[in-house]
């Protein structure tokens, strides 16, 4: 049972020298404004307790590891936070990218809570997961972005009392501006990213437009809680067990503009509509019972959901690395570029997708949009394209002025 | 996909009819002190939103769950709280009792907690597990323990400021002749029993004292998180992945007192005293360090470990649903009646276990005592000896006065 230690160092170098040529951003762009400035310094990020030592798989105990895959890397921001304390410990069972995939955590917190994430690191290690092989914490994005193949990025500052909408955009705007450029500068040039934090979408969409060598299809924004709690409610609603709702689509923004596709919905493989013939429930109960959701667990349970948070977002990457069921399709937050729906290109916009597993995607071209839901989907995008002008000096995009300043708030409650 | 309603108050009553006699209590017994008050009328416990609606798997979707065993039931205690908040979504996800193991889940909780309890119950609606088919919650553990196949009791008073460690057994020693007389009466006759509120042991013993119906070894008290820790530091020490360090036992209480047993562990099958060869390190820091862990968390965290904890609960029921790797062995506190190691009779006390797999386990005969070791286990054995005369009225023992007032605190560190 041979031990190396690891290369860091040197793999590092090794992946700046191969970086491919930068993309093109579509988006008009100011570039000077999107340029990021100087990097620091590329260092390690610190390895933390019994993760200090690294080991080679391939010599370890053959009869444990020899079917395995090569280690992944996983940033994961807010990492001493709620939602990650529950969704660590399920990266690192192989719940999620499965029992064959060994997994390194690259836990980002900031300086404040430094103590919390060593406390995590703690946890973790008295927790003996086989298949995490390393855990490393830091404060500097730049560092615990390296080399990453998924950076699910949780952290962000929540609202403040009497902060706007249009306040929060810019306040966790900035930090989203940062953490691109730090994806942009040290991830896999494959990097997967999910922004949790809130504004879901247009947080992934500021990262995104700061990492330009990272491909745009490979941004998401966290739409599955969403679908996960749609499809509980058509089961309650029909009677059938939650396992039987398929194709339960979420389109648009994570906000209270979301639409709840029920339309194309199906209950055991029979169109939901079929199922439940009441379009009065659909229409004025469905759709707010879903947006609502997160607000009618915190006045029940006190604190926010960060438990079925963590399993949407197990599920939304397992979606990406499990292949699609034929016909059914998981919702997801992505560059509206290119879709099939007319949809205002360079937004994040939650849509049906489905994937072969092998981390990629694309969006489902047969769902049904009649009337309705073409009105709703329009206003979710209108929202989006407002949010994204309230951010526009963060994504290098000439002009663009707030329009949300003193507009109703969308937040979905619970969810800063 | 039809689905048929249960018949859980008919399952109820033919439970009853069909109730074995109860088991003799070998203690020396006052058969009135024992003796449960009249229960309450039985009644089922109130099943929650989606899972009110209850599925016959056989003739529900045959490719998921042809395959599926029946149903068990899983009674939790302390469900509102943070252990419990992560330990549900485990279980609930298939990894603990096995990915063909359809759940009901029966969570308990205080009336002061019974909102917690519906946001814990809605959280699991939204996660869409295929394998959780029931959930239901109430503040009647002679309800929620109905028909229990396992019973995880979580939930125990926190210390107050000032409080000993005698009025705590004594608090908590009441709650858990409740629940032990409420188990007697609702439980499967060949329930499980796992007691993670501290003190553990010596509540472990008062719930089997008080359920003379449930074979005296089916109650165990938890010292996983100790081995696990245990665990962790003699990888630490050695430079040896964790998963290679087998053979770990924690002997006695689990308290300050515990006993991490370093002279038969192994590391990547060699003894561990071969690789690490330092008498000192084992006597002085070893196992202070894994006693004060939980100590050193909260320092770091700014709370108690719930989520290593659950961890460890998941890993103790694994230990007995999954057969023990030959020659391994895993720890937990049980009755010490009949053990190999004349540690006194009628005590919960933790030994190294094997078992097939079959929920039943025996003691390991084959572990070396040595002066060494014999003197810290009858320590630990001492101290839990005056512990049980401590809460002697709550098992029915004659005399019994409380040597602990005023004695040195033993609890661990970060576990009222």
């Amino acid at each position: 049972m041979a031990f190396v230690m690891q290369k860091r160092i040197d793999a590092g170098l090794s992946r700046k020298t191969a970086r491919p040529q930068g993309r093109v951003v579509v988006a008009p762009v100011c570039s000077a404004a999107v340029e990021a400035p100087p990097a620091p310094a590329a260092k390690p990020a610190q390895s933390y307790g019994v993760f200090r030592l690294s080991y080679d798989t391939q010599n370890e105990d053959p009869s444990l590891t020899r079917t395995w895959k090569k280690t992944i890397k996983v940033a994961v921001t807010g990492a001493s936070g709620n939602i990650a304390n529950h969704l660590l410990f399920m990266l690192a069972s192989g719940e999620v990218y499965g029992k064959d995939q060994p997994i390194a955590l690259q836990l980002l917190g900031s300086e404040r809570s430094k103590e919390a994430l060593e406390g995590v690191a703690m946890e973790l290690e008295d927790s003996l997961y086989p298949l995490l092989r390393e855990v490393s914490i830091g404060t500097d994005p730049y560092e615990i972005f390296g080399d990453a193949d998924w950076a699910l990025m949780i952290g962000a500052k929540p609202r403040g009392p009497g902060m706007e909408r249009a306040d929060l955009l810019q306040q966790n705007g900035e930090i989203f501006q940062v953490q691109g450029r730090a994806l942009n500068e040290s991830a896999s040039r494959n990097c997967k990213v999910l922004v949790v934090g809130n504004p879901c979408n247009t947080n992934a969409l500021i990262a995104m437009e700061n990492a330009p060598n990272i491909p745009r299809k490979n941004f998401h924004a966290l739409t599955r809680l969403d679908e996960n709690r749609a499809k509980c409610q058509l089961a309650l609603k029909s009677g059938k067990f939650y396992t039987s709702v398929s194709r339960m689509a979420i389109w648009g923004n994570h906000s209270t503009t979301q639409v709840p596709d029920y339309i194309n919905a199906r209950i055991g493989g029979v169109p939901a509509t079929d199922l439940i013939r009441d379009m009065k429930y659909f229409r004025e109960e469905f759709t707010p019972k879903v947006a609502l959701r997160g607000g009618a667990l915190i006045k029940k349970w006190g604190r926010s959901s960060a438990a079925s948070t963590a399993v949407s977002v197990a599920d939304a990457i397992r979606s990406l690395v499990v292949p699609t069921a034929p016909g059914d399709c998981f919702s997801t937050g992505v560059i509206s570029d290119g879709n099939p729906y007319g949809v205002r290109e360079g937004l994040i916009f939650s849509f049906p997708c489905r994937s072969k597993g092998d981390g990629d995607y694309e969006i489902c071209d047969d769902f049904l949009v009649d009337e309705w839901l073409r009105a709703k989907i329009r206003a979710s995008e209108d929202e989006l394209q407002k949010e994204k002008e309230c951010v526009s000096h963060l994504i290098g995009m000439m002009g663009g002025s707030c329009a949300l300043r003193g507009a109703a708030d969308t937040t979905v409650p619970g969810e800063n």
